[in-house]
């Protein structure tokens, strides 16, 4: 069956507010660098009252990468949940914007949008603690079907294990996708999330996963092994692809009894990491969608991550699409 | 006396939304590449339906002003007015974690935290549609007689020529500062300020200005001349001191007899000119509330200027006092 989009994602609609910040500030905070931590509206405002000067734009990891599967020329379609206030305005316009469908509509009367707050410090590290707000009312209404079955490839973010109402809505939704037989793709987000949710994690990895996203922290945290290595083949039988991100080593792609390894693009100066995970996600579900093979796929992840560490903000500010044309990909 | 604040300044509370746009795109919005015009509420919501996506970060040229002033590590005060709405949280608060005092306080129960559309074209030229909400209800009450008669300097955006009420609260500001024997410094904001409103800035400038700022446009527009030169020569004798900037050429400074001729700083790459006439006035009005010979005052201007243009949005994102102190002023 033909695909209506390459890539539909369940996600937190979150808008983000980026601002500088010392590693003194971090410690006098009591957060850990390069962690997300979840805050509610009480914690959210107090710190956001100590933080710099900031510049909002519209963020969430799955909602980043649906805007990296649009800059590639890729469609999109983004399920989340905003608050029917300013920034789910500025939620909405920008996926609008960007060419990206938009599901899950507006909350009226209750929390107000998501928002996660990045202190990024001088090394290019990124912070982050998130209210939720409205994205935890993410429901399995919100689940239109059509969007998932017409998807090639539905995708989910771990940070969706959080909220109870939203992580039903990610159990519809990949019955739904397994149904009509499509991709089925997921990122750990956080080993925050592998502590808080490992057994359901794995549980829903064998039972439904075919392409798995994690960095070293997260895939060791997940197979519980102590050496990235040995946690490169404790996933090799667990799920059919598992794309595994190295930072500045570039990432390690493992399917069945092979093994690609894939240096990472080269970046002139890190400015922010923000984003990173999420763009390789977006180049490789890309490449994956339109059947390109895996040592591609990694390619083309690596080459959207690369551009999007290279200044402030979550989401690509020129052309992948141009940039993979530049790149040969 | 000694002064409270090295600049107070009077502007346009408004939020920034910044995004890229075509050449193109421009044209079929029957926009002036580099102007700035003012919509009303409907405009505003039209034209932002159609812009890319973007990111959100506190603006307003004035405001802009302060933040380069505390970034240079003076003092600065901001007389604005924004809504009780999210917009505004994000504006006090942006204000507060520069370390400036802002003052004109809520509106509530009227038009929201005004907006400024910024499309910035490849050639990192900007172009603005302003909706001016909440920011034009700016009246006399908000300005305390205390901190016009604190500050060194009191700086004028000749955007506040617009709405009616605001220009009262000019007036008001200008005689305290006037009364208390401190500098008097406008800019020109606009050359389309100078079409709508060219009689009432001359008066103005006449009776009250001490220091007054305007690009090639503008000072041409406003003295009536032909070409720089003689606009140059014409400003000579109307104002104590004229900054008249000139884009890559840098800057001319008129005092009297004397005119200094002040190169642009180099700039690897011009990403967005959005700030660099509010982050020369920030250089230049700080060395001229510190003392400093004007050509001083010129060339931190200059820097700072160079700063702002090199990434996306209107304030430094560097220590403005160490890029100085690095260059030697």
């Amino acid at each position: 069956m033909t695909a209506l989009y390459d890539v539909a994602a369940l996600g937190n609609a979150i808008v983000d507010v980026i601002a500088s910040a010392s590693d003194d500030f971090l410690e006098q905070e009591g957060l850990v660098k390069g962690s997300m931590m979840l805050v509610d509206a009480g914690q959210s405002a107090a710190l956001y009252g100590r933080m710099g000067a900031g510049v909002e734009t519209s963020g969430g990891s799955a909602g980043n990468t649906i805007a990296g599967v649009a800059s590639l020329g890729g469609r999109g379609a983004f399920v989340g949940k905003v608050a029917n206030d300013t920034l789910g305005d500025v939620y909405a316009h920008d996926m609008a914007a960007i060419g990206a469908n938009f599901h899950g509509g507006r909350l009226v009367g209750g929390a107000g949008t998501g928002r996660c707050m990045i202190n990024v410090t001088p090394d290019g590290q990124r912070t982050m603690c998130t209210y939720l707000g409205a994205a935890t009312e993410l429901a399995p209404a919100d689940v239109d079907p059509k969007v998932i079955e017409g998807a090639a490839i539905t995708y989910f973010e771990g940070y969706l294990f959080d909220p109870e109402e939203a992580r039903r809505a990610f159990a519809k939704a990949a019955g739904l996708a397994r149904a009509a037989g499509r991709t089925i793709a997921l990122s750990v987000s956080d080993s925050f999330v592998v502590h808080r949710h490992r057994a359901a994690l794995l549980g829903f990895i064998a039972a439904e996963v075919d392409v798995l996203f994690a960095n070293e922290d997260e895939i060791t945290a997940l197979t519980g092994e102590a050496s990235f290595a040995d946690a490169v083949e404790a996933i090799r039988d667990k799920v059919k692809i598992a794309a595994l991100t190295c930072g500045a080593k570039g990432s390690v792609v493992v399917a069945g009894e092979t093994t690609h390894q894939i240096d990472a693009d080269h970046v002139e100066k890190v400015v922010d990491t923000t984003g990173a995970g999420d763009q390789y996600a977006a180049g490789f579900l890309h490449a994956l969608a339109r059947g390109r093979p895996l040592d591609q796929c990694g390619r083309l992840g690596g080459l959207a991550a690369g551009e999007v560490i290279g200044h402030f903000g979550p989401r690509p500010q020129v052309s992948l699409k141009d940039l993979a044309a530049r790149a040969g990909l």
